[in-house]
């Protein structure tokens, strides 16, 4: 029976047994934590060789005899560029290759719209009065907190089981002032949901009041799979060249969660008019990136293939983790009201407890020593309207604390939802 | 005798060697380049042993045991942060240690300036009509890239022996819509000029009408002595308290010429005000820089002595380059009308040509083989009003190609003279 369904007496018992074993929790002081999307020390430890993959002055000549220990090339190594364009499918004159964060490069496109404006001789958003991003939600904190460092105003989008809603999306982008939307197209953080074949095509189509909007496509989990199941995601890039759309689309990835999150790699891609716009822009900024640790990546992984190898490797690690979350979910929440997303990829399983009680898991959680994300993280002015949303991190804790930590997670869910119940 | 002193008769043989030199010159195709600030292949030698700090993941945990493989520590390692702090003498709480290039943080500042203003509501420069920067001159050509870039006003100031012309600073600085300026304090690029304890003095009590004022102060070669006799700089930061004008300080300097050009790590230094505003800010950019490029410097150093026995062995390898274009000019060109600087450090010599032939003498080396910066090129216009100055950048050629290309150069210098004065 669904606690919605039990009588009074019921609820209090289930109510007082959780309390009881959460004072148990609470009293051995553990320190536990779901919060980020980080890897584990057993998945960085995967790419130790990278650190020595240069070990002389001879190693650092790029393939066109280039010194990569010295200044120069704004957008990447030739080599480098091959590798992500073999990887994600992407034709390799589109793509500049950055620094260690695609976030940054996210932020810094965000900068350049600001003070230079999408295109030559288009109005810079900062002279435009109001500008709006819509927010694909549950979405992923960050890209939210960029939106607001500029001052955005964010306009929600539900997520459905196969990406944003586009008709909402259709009838948002009506509004002139409306310049652009935050995207993880594969494995969305936090739902872990891809978008189908029908709906990206639905975003290359799109036609924005606004001819400065641009389509944030921050493909973090390009191939980040956990089980052998393959997802494919429809390349962008092609289907908007159907619509001439190219100049829409700026996507990212980097390889934070390939190889090394903080010192991995980023890429920007885009229409050839927009990467050649960029780069005259950036030469502003800098003389280049980290064109050393670019090569190490090249000559670590090889081929997009010995990234696809250490891929396997990445989800055999995480994949018992997601297990842990999931056995747990499926054994103890079926009849509180939660639901969750079994994801086939990425970082992240949503978790949907019974609308209303999601800030007091959070907060019960932090008693008994198990940190999470704080509730309405991932909606853009912080707070679920239904109160229901949690985003549950199993990469990071190793398997020991994780088991730990999600029975007390899933005694948080039983109680707040008992104590919802009895009112 | 100076070449203005000659008959018509003299300065024809004068120009008919000199061309005759130029014509066997230009027969040999030579492929030479004195254009940027680079170190030679044998300076980036000096560094192999930083590929190799960190070998293993055991090597990569910082003093605090944060795992400097994966994300977080927004504003650097505290070791980092303490090396710069020990070779800048600024204490290490007021420094964020960056990603791979000082021009990128200077950038960032100013578009953070641009876009969100100098502190919490102050109104962002972009909203506040013209911006004008001022631009010591001859100077930095990718600072004037910057504040170009950013449709800013560029005032140039002369520079003096001293460093900028105080007189016309504070004169400039009356007006409100000036709100920077652009320094290299030491070794100043191109003259080689550190500015004088008195200049830094004024500098610290500069009162501009303009509230939101920043001292671009770039201490790019705070430790790029070229011979044994150090050449003090005076803290800035010591000196701007005396007036409680620490706001007013923006502060960079990076490894680019100690460790890797492109691959090495820079900072930003301010007050303790402006440094928090500026993480609060960032940390909508990033969630932080390349900790395991930082780590692998502090590793490799050891310590600030550790840069600074580094720095002398620079020095040992450069010196030699600079003395091959001093010696060449002080031979060849005492009766030209040209004057040169003798710089202490740094990476440039500044060559003025007789008025009104500098951008004769640059087409000639090019046909030459003799690649120059443009003529020009460290004026913010672009334009040298007195067509007279050059920068010659001698490290980065090797040795016997610097013997070839700068008596090329002279013989320009002295043919372009000798035009000049033929009429």
């Amino acid at each position: 029976m669904t606690y919605a369904e039990l009588d009074r007496k019921a609820l209090l018992r289930i109510r007082d047994e959780a309390q009881q074993k959460l004072n148990t929790y609470e009293a051995q002081h553990l320190s536990l934590d779901l919060t980020r999307g980080k890897p584990g020390r057993s998945q960085l430890d995967l790419t130790e060789g990278m650190l020595t993959a240069l070990s002389s002055g001879r190693d650092c000549k790029d393939e066109d005899g280039l010194d990569c220990r010295n200044y120069g090339l704004l957008d990447g190594l030739p080599e480098a560029k091959r590798l992500f364009s073999d990887l994600l499918g992407i034709p390799a004159d589109r793509i500049i290759v950055g620094g260690n964060s695609s976030l940054n490069m996210m932020y810094d496109a965000v900068a350049r719209l600001m003070l230079y404006g999408a295109a030559p001789g288009k109005t810079p958003y900062c002279r435009q009065g109001t500008v709006k991003f819509l927010c694909p939600t549950p979405g992923y904190d960050r890209h939210f907190a960029i939106s607001r460092s500029f001052g955005m105003e964010m306009i929600p989008i539900e997520m459905r089981e196969d990406g944003p809603d586009m008709d909402a999306v259709r009838e948002a982008v009506k509004d002139p002032s409306v310049k652009g939307i935050w995207c993880v197209p594969k494995f969305s953080n936090p739902d872990g949901i891809t978008y189908s074949d029908k709906v990206v095509g639905e975003f290359a189509a799109l036609e924005p009041a606004a001819d400065d909007f641009r389509i944030f496509w921050d493909n973090a989990y390009a191939v980040h799979e956990l089980y052998d199941t393959e997802v494919p995601l429809r390349d962008i890039f092609a289907a908007a060249k159907e619509y001439g759309h190219e100049d829409m689309i700026y996507y990212f990835a980097s390889t934070s969660k390939i190889s090394f999150p903080g010192s991995g790699v980023a890429i920007f891609a885009s229409s050839d008019a927009n990467v050649a716009y960029t780069k005259k822009i950036m030469s502003a900024q800098t003389i280049g990136f980290d064109k050393l640790n670019q090569l190490r990546h090249v000559r670590y992984f090889g081929s997009a293939d010995g990234i696809r190898a250490q891929m396997k490797q990445h989800a055999a690690l995480i994949r018992p983790k997601f297990k842990v979350v999931l056995d747990a979910f499926r054994r103890e929440l079926p009849d509180t009201g939660a639901r969750w997303t079994e994801p086939l990829g990425g970082y992240f399983v949503s978790l949907y407890v019974m609308p209303g009680t999601a800030r007091r898991v959070y907060e019960l959680a932090g008693k008994a020593g198990v940190k999470l994300t704080a509730a309405g993280s991932a909606f853009p002015s912080g707070i679920d309207p239904r109160d229901s949303h949690l985003r549950i991190a199993p990469t990071y804790p190793d398997l020991g604390d994780l088991r730990i930590a999600v029975p007390i997670l899933c005694e948080c869910v039983k109680l707040a939802a008992a104590e919802k119940l009895l009112g």
